[in-house]
């Protein structure tokens, strides 16, 4: 007879299972606020070891999770995303490697001094405390955020898609023999190990127990979280982002930079999705050069009235069009008078995350700058560079496009929290 | 005739008043972001002049709002908070004086450095936007506030308690006054003007206009704003303060901490509320001495058993005593075996505010500081240290007790965001 666990137990207590596994957390996380970081980089080298001596029986699991996808009709692009060999092992593995070498971000002192009375005040990096992470198909995300929850000292709770279920047990298992190994308590990471939705409902209710929940995945995921979330919850919504271009501007880097932002990589969230000319780009033949540019590489244009004037290749864009994340070959181009008319479509259709300016004027750059609101804001460069690794992050757990705690990439450092710490010798208030 | 005003109004268009209110706010609060420094400054001198010029007349509304709380049977100490009078005035005019000689946080580079690829990365202070803050009677919270979100760039919805809303009205003029005499946009900071609870309830829904929302008041207050938001709250809960005596420590310095932690101000969230000692300090006659030390001056002792054995005096406590904030002449006692049990006490019963403990002992020191998870974690000085204006934070808008964006006193530097601001020569990513 089968062992029951609870992942084919039909008649599961959501109650007592979330219960268990957040006292686990809670534990785990006073047990890592005291660890040191050379035992939390160790377990990750381990975790590392693991994942590359496991991966046989990664793609074992990978391999049942890709057939109940075909089964159930994933497309090939899912399929694709859900797929791990050899060299994806090494990757992930590699990825855990580097979070292990990075700088240790708890118990910096972000700020300190003695105050008048002797007291010595200081402002101390500490682990926010137990992270519930809630994601979709890329079984890497299982280590990557396992990782970077290690690395800052949290406890995490996963709770991954249904349809990686086998390869994130696997690669789960892989992150506790490393914990283990380590000597650190290996529920500080643990997988909710059942598809049943009322688990991630009631998890989202541990108020005070858990202190932050991540939600990574496409828009409806994030908002169905929202909505029942009673605990924090820092959200990375989509990337609708902008190159606006100049009525001052070198005509080269302008081309250049609309074309990288928009075809480098289509299928991120840094990609450009709306292009902004400044009305004089019209007369000058750079709105004509640039679409041009852009529908040879295959690119179709939705274009305003003034654009199909000038490039009437361009097919009509609707108001859905500026607020799209087309993530593909596809781009909404504008014209518009001004520069403040360029911000204001931005802080209007934007979703806050990544809009650049290519200009030669530098009070255009830097009304840009202030009056763009959003976590990235770029002058003369492409917006693909929106990316924890690029700036010098290390690993991101993601790009918020929230405004609290954390705005942008989000890297170990920003799992962080700060506890004032001051001490006497016997001072008391007068 | 009189003008019909909304706070008149028994049909108020609850909607509509709220689109106003949130649509002014986001316009201003661009504006904001745009203003110098320089100005806001001026515009909180400015307000600070209106204040003491417009004495009289904040003192005729305030007796309207005395009058009408002594018919509706608030209590002496209700009414005094309500209060205001010359001196007062003078305070309150002082206070944002204070504020607006305070470094400026909007604009601070928090970070930066050249990528690789040339490309100068910024991460830069920038106001979060729009903030709505809720707050019960203290009429000095609406200057206060007012001026802490004018410091740090952020346009304001004031939300105050109706006992005191023609002194907030009429301070609230004065902000507005001085807002217009220095150029900037006076919808910057708005006033509730309806006691309509419906419109609470609304602008907590105005996800993606209202950035943030600080209730300051009781615990009920916040549950409540907690309860129906859907934008980010920060919480300012109440301090359930500890000050935990250990094995070793000088005995005089822990009976003065014990006392000034307890009785310097009873009514303060950082004041203490429950003292830990170890089993230690039984024996020696520490707990006796502190005990009679406290009831010398009017402290009610409630005692666990041990406690009581020590010193007959104590009446008993209940679990309930372990969770309560007094905010009176009455702390509670209880001997531990351990050090870390005093860090599992606190972090039970605790609400994360402020604990101190009381060693000569470096390794219980450092084990207290990593241990207990609260956002001031204090040796050897006294609990009502706690504070922005002792830490150097200048005004606070209060002490949090959330983990995320800011924990412990939240002074202007941490009602802004930042922004990610990377300027090149025309990088692409290849």
């Amino acid at each position: 007879m089968p062992v029951m666990t609870a992942a084919t137990t039909t008649d599961l207590d959501v109650s007592a299972y979330c219960n268990d596994l957040t006292r686990r957390a809670v534990a785990a996380s006073r047990d890592l606020a005291a660890t040191p970081g050379s035992a939390r980089a160790d377990a990750l080298r381990r975790v590392a070891e693991h994942i590359r001596q496991s991966s046989d029986a990664i793609q074992a699991a990978n391999a049942q999770d890709l057939a109940a996808g075909r089964d159930n009709g994933l497309s090939d692009a899912m399929l694709d995303r859900l797929k791990v060999d050899d060299a994806r092992v090494l990757s992930i593995a590699r990825s855990v490697d580097e979070i292990a070498e990075q700088t240790d971000p708890v118990g910096q002192i972000v700020e300190g001094r003695v105050l008048p009375n002797g007291v010595r005040l200081q402002k101390m990096r500490v682990p926010i405390g137990v992270v519930l992470i809630i994601f979709e198909s890329r079984p890497n995300v299982t280590s990557d955020a396992a990782a970077l929850c290690i690395k800052s000292g949290n406890a995490t709770i996963l709770r991954g898609g249904k349809e990686a279920m086998h390869s994130n047990q696997a690669l789960g298992q892989c992150v506790q023999a490393g914990l283990r190994d380590a000597g650190v308590n290996p529920d500080a990471v643990q997988l909710v190990d059942t598809p049943e939705r009322a688990v991630v409902g009631e998890l989202l209710r541990k108020e005070g127990q858990i202190d932050l929940c991540i939600p990574r995945g496409g828009e409806s995921l994030i908002r169905a979280v929202v909505e029942q979330a009673h605990i924090p919850v820092i959200k990375h919504y989509t990337g609708n982002c902008h190159v606006y271009v100049d009525a001052n501007c070198d005509a080269d880097m302008a081309e250049s930079i609309c074309v990288n932002a928009k075809t480098q990589r289509t299928g991120v969230c840094n990609a450009a999705e709306t292009i902004l000319f400044h009305k004089d780009a019209v007369a000058t033949g750079l709105l004509k050069r640039v679409c041009a540019a852009l529908a040879e590489r295959g690119v179709e244009i939705r274009g305003d009235e003034t654009t199909r004037g000038a490039f009437p290749d361009a097919t009509p864009a609707t108001d859905n069009d500026w607020r799209t994340e087309y993530l593909d070959k596809i781009v909404a181009v504008r014209v518009v008078d001004s520069l403040s008319d360029a911000v204001a479509h931005i802080n209007t259709y934007g979703s806050k995350h990544t809009d650049a300016i290519v200009t030669s004027d530098v009070a255009a750059a830097d009304a840009f700058v202030t009056g763009v609101d959003s976590g990235n804001v770029f002058v003369n460069c492409s917006t693909r560079f929106s990316d924890g690794g690029v700036y010098g992050l290390g690993a991101e757990i993601g790009i918020s496009t929230d405004k609290l705690h954390a705005r942008g990439p989000m890297g170990a450092a920003d799992l962080t929290t700060y506890k004032w710490v001051a001490r006497g010798d016997g001072q008391i208030r007068e």
